[in-house]
């Protein structure tokens, strides 16, 4: 893939940033964060415009742009892509590794004195704002908001922000209605004495209403926002999706309802207006409820001393712990998937050898499975269908410029997943067609020891995803051997593939305490630049565990894997195992073959069903 | 022992509390933290005020008195001593524990409207200031300081500052001159773009300039604050001290040296107006460099904008990294403290038969061991000499009324530890006397697991110590069970046996990354409350691993232990270690036997060496 050239782009950026017509004052820098207003992780093609400006469209970074400099933040999952997909204006600036500055400090090192730093107030969150602006007014610089986007105003073919029909989620897929999912919600409110809560994530609008959308690509959520008072309810969204008549009666916007649950639904665009009425209508101690991460321009509608932010909102808390229609669903969808998986693994298998699949057919096929299954809706995120060196960047994704064809010579990593009405899916496989060698089983084998370290670790009720992060590590540290990125994110139920407030990374950024009902994947990985790329991921399930003592009655907690695909034995040094990993595998096949051989028998997917049973085999150690 | 009655003491607090001859407007409530004015975690007599006025003399803790409350915050460790050392005057705040409201939270839900907090701003850090002032302004209320310290208004008996004699550490204890620390502190500076460093920690004044004390029990430090410019070196201290010819020699302060290394001595209480003078000097740009745990009183002595706080000092980070010389004085230390445990278990297994040995007793014979080895100074902390439920008290320390005879029915844990001139110690031992039981041992054996499994870890370079706090709980979460304390601190080099910036802990402080050279302990435990305590403790070196492989060239550590005293092998349950375990258990035990051995053989202790070679049989699994 060749680097977008941005010379031209660069040089006009650079003239609105002085002109009069857009900004105030010169600004010398101009940040342009990956997010939308809503600080999405994944965007709709309106809101890609650090990837409009750079040519890098990985799903994280920071682009900021001065007269002299064009310098890109990204993590260890791109490195690669962003150092493939930018041109030689661009400095790749690699998180996370010792030597590389922050944004703030790169800023102060490069900008002249009193300089002004520029960024759109709605894209960029309160709490990186404060962080930012306090580091560069104590080097004598300024952050300031810039209402019109910058980009927006060079961005000459720039496309229409979607407004897609809605889809209504009842009981039986959401186990809450939206009413009393809003109950609880004041009920939180009034525990922290807060009177208005502002929802502005995506995700947490749909879940809070029992909607999905399908406005940006993979996350079944759309564009609104939502104002809560105690005894209001106000929904910002736009086009006539509120005149289809299953929405108008899932919201009972036509029916005679209590005042506090009737829903005023106002334009999208005047959510800050809205705010800063309310804002302005408040007496002291009277508070709202905002996530620190929320815009800077919507934080700002409330005057300081009536904020109430925290970094996680009740609902991201709440949406995080399933309930039981959720759980049921989400098994649900992941045995349609590893239906579809079983279909594909056996299909790659015949078809690799003779050299016509790619990784786009491969990813293509998987998505032609899975959208053979009850309740499919789209895929999770865009698949990861990578062989040989391509499998070593981690969030790859095949274009026609690197597209390889599978072969029995290198090993192929399949990371995908789908969005189905009843729950979403993300699994990773990695597979080799032909003979892996001894290294390659050796450092798969490694990863294999992690993944399971964390699926079969007992911790107390209490700890926080972060402290199980180094079990993941343990067997490839023991060799000097490691990956850079986290080993699980929180996953959401037919909502966003990464969700919050729990996780599983060495990063020790603030989750909240795995609790019974959460979902998180289980991802280690391992990855040779030039070589090959390995992960084995599944989707597990928080659940109570039995143990033979209980200190200080706290309980324990283990996981429940969701994802039921055979993990390839063939990849398997056995001699590397320990007799507990061994089990483990086992019974995890065994598993697999018992619930997804029953489905693909009642589909009639014999041929599937045969591979399945090969493949699940138990293993045995070779004395 | 019988709580500490409060009654009146804190009736003369809340009348002093109001009293305008201390308080220029009466103040709601009063905050008596741990620390002296250097943040010690050990302090003089004088300092300890929390202790004065409640009677818990744990070594944390933060009191809260208002005109209705009197609240105590303690970690897991001190849960059962603070309730046993305080009346009912006092509620006990378990901190780590959910429902426990931090201290701000709990003013705010006690304090009637707009009131003032009151605190000594001396004794209070600057960070912790910043973050409760926040917090009750958003409430409504004041942080105030108040110069008079009001503890020290009503302790009518309360002792002098000490005041004692220097030690002089030449070049064979340090290995780098006081001058040579000087230039290397500078050079930090310099690249940090300050102009003064203010040290404030009293073992970094120590520690900068190769003296040591006697002013605080346990910790060889003296009451003393410097403030380094690039071509000045003042240094604050009392008493006659400086007239000590050894002092003046090792100081060179009567020697004409270049004016940049002239330390100029100033009495220790005009540290504040020093810096006051220093701070209304400075202009535009000019900084000082204060750790942002320096108390609030020498903070505020430096105006805001040209402050630079950092959460470790470049001193601290300097000193956690021990050079050659330092860490084979540390080896040397710890070859003599394994010979004074080695006479002692040994005496401890002829005597305790006979129910004469207490555990006051056994620790007054740790220390008559350990005060016959050469370069001896004293203990490094209070002795938890504890048998049986005492066990059970994380930080006990034996008094008469609480001192139980040892006996071979209970287990008794020993954590103990001496500064040498050449070396700090800090080990702790769980033994059984008589046959423990296989409950005993099976716990034992858990905790046993978890010192092995941090103790053998490898990791890359860069790896932070809190990562690899849950390899040691593992083995004891499989089963239910835990403990309420981190894994490991750093130790000094015959400095404090606790010093910042490394430890392992599943708290996420800000830990500084591992690096070759820095030492800290390994001590995981298991505690039933009425029952028993086990600790298995050794100081352990980081050091260089040799592995198979090398990602991204980052290299890997690992530990070696620098204790060398036998793991009671009759406690441990062999079939409940791994082959690896068991390995790492007898090369331990080998090398406790040929290193301490020798030791043993040249002192011409041949009954402790029968005992060690005894101890030290290796384990054989029994099929």
């Amino acid at each position: 893939m060749s680097p977008k050239i941005t010379t031209e782009l660069l040089k006009q950026l650079r003239q609105v940033m002085k002109s009069p017509k857009y900004v105030q004052e010169p600004v010398q820098a101009y940040i342009v964060p990956s997010g939308d207003a809503h600080q999405s992780e994944y965007i709709a093609p309106c809101d890609c415009r650090r990837a409009f400006i750079s040519g890098f469209d990985g799903s994280a970074g920071t682009a900021i742009v001065t007269e002299q400099h064009a310098a890109m933040w990204t993590d260890g999952r791109y490195f690669l892509q962003a150092a493939n997909q930018m041109d030689n204006n661009w400095t790749l600036m690699k998180m996370g590794l010792k030597d590389t500055p922050t944004q703030e400090d790169w800023l102060v090192s490069v900008l002249p004195e009193g300089s002004k730093v520029g960024v759109d107030p709605f894209i960029i969150p309160a709490d990186q704002w404060k962080r930012m602006s306090k580091v560069l007014r104590s080097a004598g610089h300024d952050l300031v908001p810039i209402k019109e986007n910058l980009i927006d105003t060079i961005w000459t073919d720039c496309p229409q922000r979607p407004c897609k029909p809605l889809i209504t989620l009842d009981l039986n897929y959401t186990g809450v209605s939206w009413r009393d999912k809003i109950v609880a919600l004041r009920s939180k409110m009034a525990e922290r004495k807060v009177l208005w809560f502002v929802v502005t994530a995506l995700d947490e609008v749909a879940w809070l209403f029992n909607l999905r959308g399908s406005d940006v690509e993979y996350n079944p959520v759309f564009f609104a926002y939502a104002v809560i008072g105690m005894n209001t309810i106000r929904l910002f969204i736009d086009g006539d999706r509120m005149a289809d008549p299953a929405v108008r009666e899932h919201l009972q916007l036509d029916s005679t309802l209590e005042p506090e649950f009737k829903i005023q639904v106002m334009p999208y665009g005047s959510i800050l207006t809205e705010l800063q009425a309310v804002g302005a209508s408040l007496s002291p101690k009277e508070k709202v409820w905002l996530s620190d991460k929320a815009s800077y321009a919507l934080t700002e509608a409330v005057p300081k001393a009536y904020r109430y932010l925290t970094p996680y909102t009740p609902i991201c808390i709440a949406k995080a712990v399933k309930n039981a229609s959720e759980t049921e669903g989400m098994r649900r969808a992941h045995v349609k998937d590893a239906v579809a998986l079983c279909e594909l693994f056996n299909w790659l298998e015949k078809e690799v050898p003779k050299g016509t699949v790619t990784e786009i057919t491969a990813a293509d096929k998987a998505e032609e499975f899975r959208s053979q299954q009850k309740d499919f809706v789209e895929l999770s995120f865009a698949t990861i269908s990578s062989t040989g060196p391509n499998g070593a960047i981690i969030h790859y994704k095949p274009v026609p410029e690197t597209n390889r064809v599978l072969s029995v010579n290198e090993i192929y990593l399949l990371d995908s997943g789908a969005q189905y009405k009843d729950g979403t899916t993300d699994v990773t496989r990695t597979m080799h067609f032909g003979t892996p060698s001894a290294y390659e089983k050796e450092c798969f084998t490694y990863v294999l020891k992690g993944h399971i370290a964390v699926s079969a670790a007992i911790f107390p009720n209490g700890t926080k995803g972060h402290l199980l992060d180094s079990f993941a590590r343990s067997a490839l540290w023991d060799c000097g051997l490691d990956y850079l990125h986290g080993t699980g994110h929180g996953v959401g139920s037919f909502l966003n593939v990464h969700e919050g407030p729990c996780g599983i990374s060495y990063k020790t950024f603030a989750d909240e305490p795995l609790e019974a009902g959460m979902i998180v994947s289980d991802e280690p990985g391992y990855y040779e630049d030039g070589s090959f790329g390995i992960r084995i991921e599944n989707v597990v399930l928080v659940i109570p565990a039995e143990t033979k003592y209980n200190f200080k009655n706290r309980g324990s907690l283990t996981f429940e894997p969701l994802t039921l695909v055979p993990i390839q034995t063939k990849m398997i040094d056995v001699s590397l195992l320990t007799q507990k990993e061994l089990n483990w595998v086992n019974d995890y096949h065994q598993k697999c073959r018992e619930v997804i051989g029953a489905e693909l028998e009642r589909q009639g997917r014999l041929e599937a069903l045969q591979w399945l049973i090969r493949e699940t085999e138990p293993l045995i150690r070779v004395q």
